[in-house]
């Protein structure tokens, strides 16, 4: 078995790693720390957990969580890194924050505004995308868990890239648990239902995670990034526009790129969020339109779990050497 | 392993056993049998299979199936009784739809307007609610499911039903998958969404199923049952006023009463859908109101799971003497 | 021209009362204040007035309002009232606060847990439910607008409140807008969608408002009254179930008692929230139940039209003699 | 006053070009007609009307049509093209259908599949989007109501349009009650409520409808177009990406462009679907990407008003000569 410890477990990503790893049957639950609601019961935050699972939130303790097999960082940045600071080498790591998946430590500082509390691991972690990663992560003992957008972005501009011409155009929509459990006026519920907007078109901080990682099979490739809040609690659905330098059957290429990969399925119909609602995987469709020449690629996840917590799940099992699906067997939540 | 076989997988009881099955260690799915669809595989009509599970949908075939151990029935009432009538004593069977719920055939023609096409077996079948006929249901071949709403009101009353007086009053308030999957005007988003209605306020079919139950246990009791639409997908709260000979410790005789009973919970605060969509629980709570004289209870469910292919596979397990919570392991789809 | 001060512009009943105001043929919005966001523009906190309505928002200003004609109180209890006592005999109030709805100073301090600020206004200001008291409101320079839950309940109740025996069971349901538009972790996007659930099941603050005016006919009766929260923005629906004495032909004792009422409507099908949302009307259905001699009423109103901000209008254009209709033409908001 | 017959008032144009006429202070309703539901009065299909407006639903009689002063057609293609024929020359007509949208029947041949049944009359009729089109309109006797994709992506494009290089991309996304209220599977509740996706992506109708009146400006431009289906109801937001040959003051460029046109107002934050749901106007937010060299324009509309029948009005205000806000003076639902 392998002995678990989870940080940060108020937030919707700790949740939803608690309800994956607890259906994980390699897999104990042996911490679940928080630095508010400490000496509770789970289930006296999440009343779903009555009867089911009776551990007690404790506060953080390094010396705790050293001793397990690994350590889940569902915390917000800099906080996440100052901690993973203090545990590596000692535990392996897959951090669910932003902290580690940008390599360059000025570009983390344009974006989050702050100095990187451990810039010296940056090049040390992998960045946890594992249908583009598998190997590094096999050997890895520090993964920096993508971003929701970045992860549908990527998988949805990947087996393409070195093809495409210009400005990659990703109009993404993120239902609201995206923006995770804090309160905040804009996730009021009658500012969100039976409304729709675009929110950080000045730049969302994803846009140089993806960059990052794109640029790593085609270095000219640039992203214009549109997020907007969708009124549905999970799912993210990125339309991609692209320019090709040639017309080729595209939707084999995603076949073939994606063929060792259980968790993304190139689908015959524009596919809707709850293709993947509940689940681990990414959907993919792909459109050519000969009378514009645009590749137009559709991409759905859900942010939740193939975007934060099930992604890291899957990591953990390739770091593991274990069943890549493991505790990922759920179903669509629809209806 | 228990050979299994589903009858009508196209409408919502029958995907959800589906998904409760292929999580259901014993279990290995043989048939799933359709009026319509037949031929496809599942994942044509239900995108989310598509990788995980690509059985054909099959006719109906009374041949093949009764050489299953037992046959799930999630079919339109009469079509139902027609069907098990042929499978009688050839293989278990567990009814999800109406047809062996009421025990008097008169009441049945009453409420269904259309007599019953097998009204020898109606004493042949248990009404598998668990927590109140779990005995009966272990020796049982034929048993009906119980009707989602009628779960929700029977086992907020049943712990009190001796000690009422007068008319219980269930005000109850159902997601919108609990109509089913047909093409109905009414089930439209733009009827629905941002939208409340009470409906059958002439008398809804559940009615006679409540009384017929808790009259088992008291037989001057009588229950008038308000349903009413909610604009979300699942879930059943029923809010449940009753007037009571004397005033006890309620919370303590509901503890007492369904102490044996995993998926029942008597809980602290109002219960809130979140805390059971996606689950097999019915959470109770349980408030008398001093000033008024009412003991009111609050009661909420997955229509969907408790309150259908849940408690059929809950069913299932204690007729075939494995773990009652096999298979039903879910998790709160909050958020 | 009727000159108009709103004080308490940026919750959803003074920005209700804005748009009804706007549409008003006999008013002039000379003045809308409030305690925060003074000296922006209207539309700088509600994008929608943009090119519409260029009002600045002013600080709160005895001196000024009081030269106005009637001055709208959409303000946090007991700020209202203090307030209120400023401007009383100085120009007309209607107050859409809790603080003049309950005559006994005691009540008020036993359900809002603070001493009334001034008390000596409660037996000045009428409860201005206008279908119950329009003469009184006539002559009235203060009004206390009812209660969301409370005018839907009342209105409900009272054309057989002489009937009643024993207890009235409201259960009643509300959209989100009716907490207003504060920023509270139960109110998130997440808590709310997809969810439902009873609140305040101690006791709510309108239990004493409804008791008040219905003992006015029948001193006999006495309300359990159980709130939800819908997930939906406006609207209100109560089912109300009462016990009555003899059985009469009820539509017909309903259509008799607001036959002079433009905004209630006795309906021949159960109403849903679409039959009201966006309007100031109550639809009402009658239906008894024989089997279980229970007389069911069903009511529905816009709990910020008829609920607040239309009410208030309905009130003013009643204290000036002018249609009781004007500036309250709007449609339901369906689709 | 003027003398209005409105055809095709079941489905949701029609519902709500009643409501917003029965505001007019110009209009007098002579005649709904229909195919179905006739001879009910209007309150029996939608019953917000009940006390409101007691019109009965007549058949569709051209002899008491064309004795109006003017004529909304709010029905089918093809149907609304057989109609417009009849009435020509006799009065007025506004016709909310696609027919008489495109000038080319062969063009209309190819998207709608079906021969146009009025070819001779399709160059008589104005394209009536008043901000580009208000002369022609003046003297139009039928005028062709926008689709309200096409509203909210020409509106969107149009001030910049012969700045533009390559492919406009419109990324657009809209409320359910654009499809219409006809019964369909995509559009129960279940189907749609917490799900998102694209559709059409072979090629939406409205495309040919938006390239034609663009290249009135700029004969090169081309549009790349994929709708989405959001779960709210109404609304619609298009997310247009452009490459533009120089860099100017974009924002400035379109607030000149509309600086007579009340109805359009260029917004200094992106908008959301509550800036217009329930009114008359388009919202336009600019912004251009240096980064990537790309000028993003967001747009927001209510489908059924500034995309059907608000723009209808509006049209109508137009050809009659008076004020063109006449009818249109709703505020946002929000909340």
């Amino acid at each position: 078995m392998i002995r678990v410890g989870i940080v940060g477990i108020t937030g919707f990503t700790g949740l939803e790693l608690i309800k994956i790893l607890l259906n994980h049957k390699e897999v104990e639950i042996e911490h679940i720390c928080s630095r508010s609601e400490t000496d509770k019961r789970l289930f006296e935050v999440y009343p779903q957990f009555l009867g089911v699972f009776d551990k007690v939130i404790e506060p953080i303790d390094v010396d705790r969580l050293q001793r397990v097999d690994v350590v889940f960082l569902a915390l917000p940045h800099t906080v996440s890194a100052g901690l993973a600071k203090e545990l590596y080498g000692k535990t392996r790591i897959i951090d669910l924050s932003a902290d580690f998946r940008l390599k360059d430590s000025e570009v983390y500082k344009t974006w989050y505004k702050v100095g990187h509390p451990a810039p010296e691991l940056l090049h040390k972690a992998v960045y946890g995308l594992v249908e583009l990663n598998r190997d590094s992560i096999k050997d890895s003992i520090l993964v920096a868990n993508p971003g929701c957008y970045a992860t549908s972005v990527i998988l949805a501009v990947a087996p393409v890239a070195k093809y495409v011409n210009g400005t990659v155009i990703s109009d993404s929509k993120s239902g609201v648990s995206g923006a995770g459990r804090g309160l905040k006026e804009g996730l009021q519920f009658c500012e969100v239902n039976e409304n729709f907007k675009a929110y950080a078109i000045n730049g969302h901080r994803h846009i140089p995670e993806i960059e990052q990682e794109l640029k790593k099979i085609n270095n000219d490739i640039q992203v214009e990034f549109i997020p907007h809040l969708l009124p549905v609690q999970r799912g993210i659905l990125s339309t991609v526009y692209m320019k090709v330098a040639e017309e080729l059957d595209f939707k084999r290429v995603y076949e073939e790129f994606y063929k060792s990969d259980y968790f993304v399925r190139v689908v015959n119909n524009p596919p809707s969020l709850n293709n993947v609602r509940g689940t681990n995987f990414c959907d993919l469709y792909v459109h050519f339109d000969g009378r514009t020449s645009t590749l137009i690629v559709i991409s759905v996840i859900d942010n939740l779990i193939k975007g934060a917590s099930g992604q890291a799940v899957q990591n953990m099992n390739v770091m593991f050497g274990i069943d890549e699906k493991e505790g990922l067997g759920g179903y669509s939540y629809y209806p």
